[in-house]
C-alpha cells in the first residue's frame, strides 16, 4: 500500500534510546506544559489498539487544588500502611524512598476505562474481559512514551485506593480507575529506574527468557 | 546528566507515523523472521516500567505443531461461542470477520504474569495489585511497537479460555495468561484498522475528550 513508512536503523537506534531513557518519574519541576501538550499526547495515546476497537479510556485531568489535596492524603495513608508491611533494613530503605511527585508535578493525569461503553459490540471480550482494562493500559504506555519524546516525564502512582480516587474525582460509578498520573519536566534525565539508585531492587541483567513449548 | 537523547521534531514525526501505522494484523506471510529478531524485540519489551521493577513479565514461544492445533482448536470453539451472541446482521458481518492469524503467523508468543515474584518486594502492589498485570500490558505494548518498527505485525487473540490455554501450554499453575500474540510479516500494511475497513466498528474522530475536575 502506497505511503507506508519505512522505519530505518536510524529510527531504531532512536526508538531504543527513547525505551532506555523513558523513567518512572516522582521528581518534578513545577513549570507548566506549553498550551496543548497535553492534547496531543492524548491524541497520540488515543491510537493505541483496543479490544474491538473499544476504545474504552477516559481522561480526566486534576487542577481542583482540593481534590489534588485529598489525592496527597489518599497516597498518604495508602502509603503509610504499605510502609507497615515491611520491618527492619527493608522498612528503613522504604521510608526514604520517593514514591510520588504529587507535590510538584504540574499535571495530574487519572485514567479510567469504561465497562459499559457500547462501542465495539463486545467484539473479544467474551473470554478475556479483562482486555478493556489491558486496552487503558496500552494507551497509557503509548502516552508515557510520547511523553518522554517531548522530554517529559510520568510517573504512575499506584499507592492509593482506587475507590477512594474514584470518590474524590467524581466520576461516573462504573469508570475503573487504570492510573493516577503525574507528569511535567523532570528534575533529571536518567537511564536507570529511581528504586536501582535507590538500592530498593535490580533491573534483571538481561531480557527475560524465552521459554519453548 | 550527560549522555541523555534529544528527540528532535523529526523523531516526533517518524513516532507518530509508528503509531498510525501499527495494526492488530491477521493477515500473515508465513516466511520466518531473521534469527534472533525475536529476541531482539523481547529485550526491548523488558525496558517497559513495572511496578516496583517487578519484571513480572514471562515469554513462551509455541512451536509445537500439536499445540499450535489445539490453540487453534480452541479459539475456533470459543469463536464459534462469541457468533452465538450476535444475531441478524451483526451475526452476519461477525461471522465474515477474520479475528485470527493463528494459520499463518510464523511466530505464537504466549505472554504471562508471574503473580508470586519476590522481585520488587511487593513495593505498589498492595492497593492496586492489578498493576502487576498491566506492567506485562506495558511490554506487550513495546514488543508491539518495536515489531511495527522492524516491518513486523502482531495481533492478540483474546478470543480464548486462558485457563485453557494455559493448560495447553504446561506452563507453571501460578502464571497468569495476559495475552497470546501472533508475529509475522503482514500481507499489507494499513493506517485504518481491520475491524474499521470491515464495517464493525470506526474508530473515534478524534482524541478522547479531556475532562476537568
Amino acid at each position: 500500500m502506497p505511503g507506508a513508512p519505512e522505519f530505518d536503523t536510524d529510527f531504531h537506534e532512536s526508538f531504543r534510546n527513547l525505551l532506555i531513557w523513558r523513567r518512572d518519574v516522582r521528581r518534578f519541576q513545577t513549570h507548566p506544559l506549553p498550551p496543548n501538550l497535553l492534547q496531543e499526547l492524548i491524541q497520540l495515546a488515543c491510537l493505541a489498539p483496543s479490544v474491538g476497537l473499544s476504545e474504552p479510556w477516559r481522561f480526566v485531568e486534576v487542577s481542583s487544588v482540593s481534590r489534588r489535596q485529598q489525592i496527597r492524603q489518599e497516597f498518604e495513608r495508602a502509603n503509610t500502611e504499605a510502609l507497615a508491611g515491611y520491618s527492619g533494613e527493608q522498612a528503613a530503605l522504604y521510608s526514604r524512598l520517593k514514591l510520588s511527585g504529587l507535590d510538584d508535578a504540574p499535571v495530574h493525569l487519572a485514567v479510567f476505562s469504561d465497562p459499559t461503553t457500547a462501542q465495539g459490540a463486545g467484539l473479544g471480550r467474551q473470554t478475556m474481559p479483562e482486555t478493556l482494562e489491558y486496552s487503558v493500559v496500552g494507551a497509557i504506555s503509548t502516552l508515557w512514551l510520547a511523553a518522554r519524546a517531548h522530554g517529559l516525564g510520568a510517573g504512575w502512582i499506584s499507592i492509593c485506593s482506587p475507590e477512594r480516587v474514584h470518590q474524590i474525582l467524581s466520576v461516573p460509578p462504573e469508570w475503573r480507575l487504570i492510573a493516577y498520573l503525574c507528569i511535567g519536566y523532570p528534575d533529571a534525565d536518567h537511564d536507570t529506574p529511581e528504586l536501582q539508585r535507590a538500592g530498593w531492587e535490580r533491573r534483571a541483567n538481561s531480557a527475560a527468557p524465552l521459554l519453548e513449548r
